[in-house]
């Protein structure tokens, strides 16, 4: 993700009924957070936050968790936020932490569009790499589900060898997403500005 | 495989010394049959047989089988054999009675460009499906190991589905084999008309 600084980005996330900023405090409370006991799917770098905001205005039996590190990026998803949504929260704070800000608390988790490090010495960072589903087994209530989309071609081999490996079982898989049969796809904004070009998708579970 | 008719084709076949037109009589005497205890790698749809020719050249320490079943496709195969390659036999049979013509005998299937049968009707007719992995299963002799390429988005990602629903795990992926870091692809004459086209390619076991 390119950042534009937000020059009263400090101010927005102060502001933010929605933001969580003290993440670590709510591990194994955020079924009291939401004040209730419904599914919660978490999105590991929500962006500017289109997709997670959609998927919980569409989806109101599910608890939504966007998570995102970098302060300017969060600041324009806190001002996209509808004021009328009590199934979404916002955390800033970063996928390798994601352990001591989760019990085992967690359904789902979607990786969309993440970063592919291309390089190998870079593997791990990989948000499909051993190093993670290692830390996201450990905040998976029950079974475990992931659902990935991303325009990278080598991170996409990538993720279906790990997941494969890992022994999670593909549920759903389209190798051209905006040309399939899967419906109701949400865009994230990054997606948006690659319409006409190739998008992976996979959804895996264990 | 569009068949253009091959106006000597019978002769061509019972002169062939390659060819085992009673392949059904070997079942569990394939060792035998090479005079030795290599491997035994199996084709199945080996068309003109470009690929498995050159598969058995380029590795003498396995025997190969190459199994196609229109006669006038197996005439063009059986001309180009050479005469001194004696760890490559063709077998004119349909993949639907590979259950008669092998016991537990094979090591490695491969599945090259396949028949996508696209409607969803046909989808068991498909050599990734269900029914024929269950029929793969009866003549492996260990571990299970299928190797397949194919330029159809749709068999590749209800092959890649089916094989995790199958408990199979993902060794080699590419979804752009032309342009991977994949070594020693041998070309099909199918996939050398195709170049600059996606091809797609497993390689799965269990």
């Amino acid at each position: 993700m390119r950042l534009r600084n937000l020059k009263n980005k400090d101010e927005i996330l102060l502001e933010s009924q929605t933001l969580v900023l003290n993440s670590k405090e709510k591990k194994n409370k955020w079924s009291k957070h939401f004040g209730n006991d419904k599914p919660i799917h978490l999105e590991i770098g929500m962006g500017k936050g289109d997709f997670i905001i959609a998927k919980a205005l569409a989806n109101p039996e599910i608890n939504f968790l966007g998570m995102e590190k970098y302060d300017s990026v969060i600041a324009r998803a806190v001002q996209k936020m509808p004021e009328y949504i009590d199934n979404l929260c916002l955390i800033r704070a970063s996928a390798e932490d994601i352990e001591e800000i989760f019990a085992k608390e967690i359904d789902t988790i979607y990786l969309n569009f993440s970063d592919p490090w291309p390089k190998k010495r870079h593997a791990e960072r990989r948000l499909s790499s051993n190093t993670f589903l290692a830390k996201y087994s450990n905040v998976f209530k029950g079974s475990e589900k992931i659902i990935q989309k991303t325009d990278s071609l080598s991170l996409f081999e990538f993720s279906l060898i790990n997941y494969s490996q890992n022994k999670f079982t593909i549920e759903e898989l389209s190798l051209d997403l905006h040309n399939s049969r899967i419906e109701n796809n949400i865009m994230t904004e990054y997606e948006k500005k690659f319409i006409g070009q190739v998008i992976y998708y996979v959804s895996v579970k264990k």
